[in-house]
């Protein structure tokens, strides 16, 4: 019998949806009590070899692209998958949602289906791996770009609420992306939000924290308007994939390949982005994930671990 | 004979000036036709074992530290090391000025003392390297917050002439970073800028470049707005930082020392941000170098360097 059922929209990645398909196949194989509720072609879904006694099928073959306007897919294009997969999330006993497709369009369908009664605007958030046993939740890492200081509060509840269950904890440290670690340091908007944040109840404000220490364990939510916190965000990734790439081109060049690929090896699994489910939509009343564009099976079976995880509130440390 | 001479502000460094002195220092030994303009105390200079016939000293002992309002000193403090060290460099044959101290004080000294006829607002950008064999200049890396699309604009003419100059080539593709690759995605300043740099006669705009791209070498200027920019720079020096602490982690823990050690090295080599000369000042009239606060007397050595190389019109890649 399902314990847990999650809709996953098979298309709008890099990859298309049999790659999708093969990470819904892991899911089932590593989770018995997973049922999945699959948007995509009927034909293609029937065809793979997936247990369809566990699987609900929702046919589906339009898409938004990262070429088209997401806000006008919210008037025009309501047959798209993205929108049917969180109207299913919405209207079933769904624990959530997850896809790898246009961040816009998703975000646009969390408003449209899944708003809670607060009616408060979802932000996107990504768990990252610090130097320290810990983990950082950066919010706000795209979803909402140009917004005002009170929404960078609303983050910092929204983030903190989030990690509270994710690490079991009681109060997370709360920090202020910033380019500089004194008050006085930020744009007009940073500077604002610095004084709502040290005035705020409810939240444990530790005051800015500068790029560099962004992934140091210094806080457990780390608070960014959308583009700045992108920035990050990707420059992370991209930082430890350019190390990683170096440390390969040095194995070649001395002749020690096999030593460096044990270094990569760990490098891999201790900066693996991959592995905490990518972005997950924060204020709206079902938890729904966005793993990149180029996500591999692997990512969504590791996207669905976490959601399970978070509907059972076991704490990340668990698996650290 | 001197053929170089270099102002250096003694004053300001977390390390204090003592340091900067070794710098000085290592800076004199390394390089027989420099001379010195040190602004510090008097005392200090003549107590240590530089060869004062290569050193002009003008004594201060007043600083503008990272806790004073760098707009209140233009008015309040002209009597501070960075502004008496930006005068001699203006009004001496000295071909630029390092610091590691307050950079908004020295941008605000670069403004009174440097301005070129065309009156342009002094920005900041750093020489990064990349995972090609090329450089990327971040302009502007925190110097200019909260500015408009225009400026934006100017970032690039001045990055180009820059790099132009660093690395000897005719036309050196610009990029816009933003959150994704297409031209729709941004927040509005970006998107403005965009469109403006499309259009813009002598710049070779190759579009928007993502965080994670920073520094993959798609292009040799990528333009920011400041605060953006500062992200970028020290997610990436904290994110180098990070992934070499794993390693050297890696290696106590499994008794491999020696063979992680050789390849943090190795790391250290490739991402070594110090030796770039961290931060320089662009759109005035010599070039200004602004060392970061923790400065080591080798990082204030390389800056010297990269200031003689500039004055030199020696490419970058002869060192590469």
């Amino acid at each position: 019998m399902a314990k847990y059922k999650i809709v996953i929209d098979l298309l709008g990645s890099d990859k298309g949806p049999e790659e999708i398909l093969k990470g819904a196949a892991l899911s089932l194989e590593a989770f018995p009590e997973l049922s999945l509720i699959l948007v995509g072609p009927e034909d293609l879904i029937k065809a793979s070899n997936l247990p369809l006694d566990r699987v609900e099928i929702i046919n589906c073959d339009k898409t938004v692209t990262n070429y088209d306007n997401s806000v006008d897919a919210f008037y025009k294009a309501t047959d798209v998958s993205i929108f049917k997969a969180l109207e299913a999330t919405a209207k079933s006993d769904a624990i959530g949602m997850i896809n790898a497709g246009n961040t816009g369009a998703m975000l646009v369908g969390c408003i449209k289906y899944l708003l809670t009664e607060k009616r408060t605007r979802p932000c996107l958030c990504a768990v990252m791996p610090t130097v320290t046993k810990s983990f950082t939740c950066l919010v706000d890492t795209g979803a909402s770009i140009d917004c005002g200081p009170h929404q960078l509060v609303e983050f910092a509840h929204l983030g903190s609420e989030f990690m509270k269950k994710l690490l079991g904890i009681e109060s997370p440290r709360v920090g202020l992306l910033s380019n500089g670690s004194e008050p006085t340091k930020g744009n007009k908007l940073v500077k604002e939000a610095h004084h709502l944040l040290a005035e705020e109840e409810g939240i444990n404000f530790v005051g800015n924290i500068e790029g560099n220490n962004a992934l140091s364990g210094q806080c457990e939510v780390l608070v960014a308007e959308g583009f700045a916190g992108n920035q990050v965000l990707k420059n992370s990734e991209g930082m430890a994939m350019n190390l990683i790439t170096e440390i390969v081109k040095y194995g070649k060049k001395t002749g020690k390949e096999a030593e460096v690929m044990e270094i990569v090896g760990y490098l891999m699994q201790r900066f693996d982005f991959e592995s905490l489910g990518a972005g997950i939509v924060l204020g709206i009343r079902k938890p729904v994930m966005k793993c990149r564009g180029s996500s591999g099976a692997k990512a969504i079976k590791n996207a669905v671990k976490m959601m399970i995880n978070l509907s059972e509130e076991k704490s990340l440390y668990e698996d650290r």
